[in-house]
């Protein structure tokens, strides 16, 4: 049974951990752990963007995912609640941690007053794909990315 | 020559206007103007989400867009741009005025401190993927939503 709660500033390092333990974060993660200590106070400060650990029984974290909640005034004046960066411990992947996981992201959309809650995949992750899909949502948007320089 | 700048409170009618003005806006947007006006004080109190409006020579609000700036651990600790709800005026489109938008956009991102812009298009908008690709965009992503009951 895995735990889910808001990541303290001691969890910076084992998500930092989880981010690297992935296919596309081997290459994309820099080895620098003070911009990721300053990433997390800058979400803090933010207010409605929250980064969500989950911990085993043991106390380690193996789990982690960040939800922004975002209001706007398209789709009968939606609530969003975004999903980012969803990472599990490669040795408990397919387990059912993930089912887990969302549980836990709809109770806190719901209870942030959202009406849907959404994500985007890179289309690599082909397992990921039929995860979602398993769990209800609906592939109805491309999603773009645009890298800025310097 | 529109002029992009943060929306006000007065903002809030024309900006509705626009979402109704679309093909997916009209059958999704209600006709409670009071649910976006509490909408829009939402945006304002989360700090990071903001409403902007283009505005023509005779100050008429013409074109809107959504940009929440959201900070986070993964991409090396990257803060991303998000744009959403982007809609020009029917009577103005196909004459330059997105690309203006998003000059605004990659100078509001830039300015925020974000390295990258990331957005979300419904699939039936075939035309808004040839612009966002001529803008550089890469379509690397599927875009999930799971709409909440009640």
């Amino acid at each position: 049974m895995i735990r889910f709660r808001q990541a303290q500033h001691e969890d910076v390092g084992p998500v930092f951990g989880l981010l690297k333990d992935d296919t596309l974060g081997q290459t994309r993660e820099m080895d620098d752990i003070a911009l990721y200590y300053a990433a997390f106070d800058r979400m803090l400060a933010e207010g409605n963007n929250h980064l969500i650990v989950g911990e085993d029984e043991n106390g380690c974290v193996v789990a982690t995912y960040q939800i922004t909640f975002i209001s706007g005034l398209s789709l009968s004046a939606a609530r969003r609640a975004q999903v980012e960066s969803v990472r599990v411990a490669s040795h408990l992947r397919s387990q059912g941690l993930g089912h887990e996981m969302f549980d836990d992201v709809r109770a806190r959309a719901i209870a942030a007053g959202c009406s849907l809650i959404q994500l985007t995949m890179n289309q690599s992750r082909k397992d990921a794909e039929r995860f979602y899909t398993g769990l209800g949502f609906v592939p109805s948007h491309t999603g773009f990315k645009l890298y800025l320089d310097g």
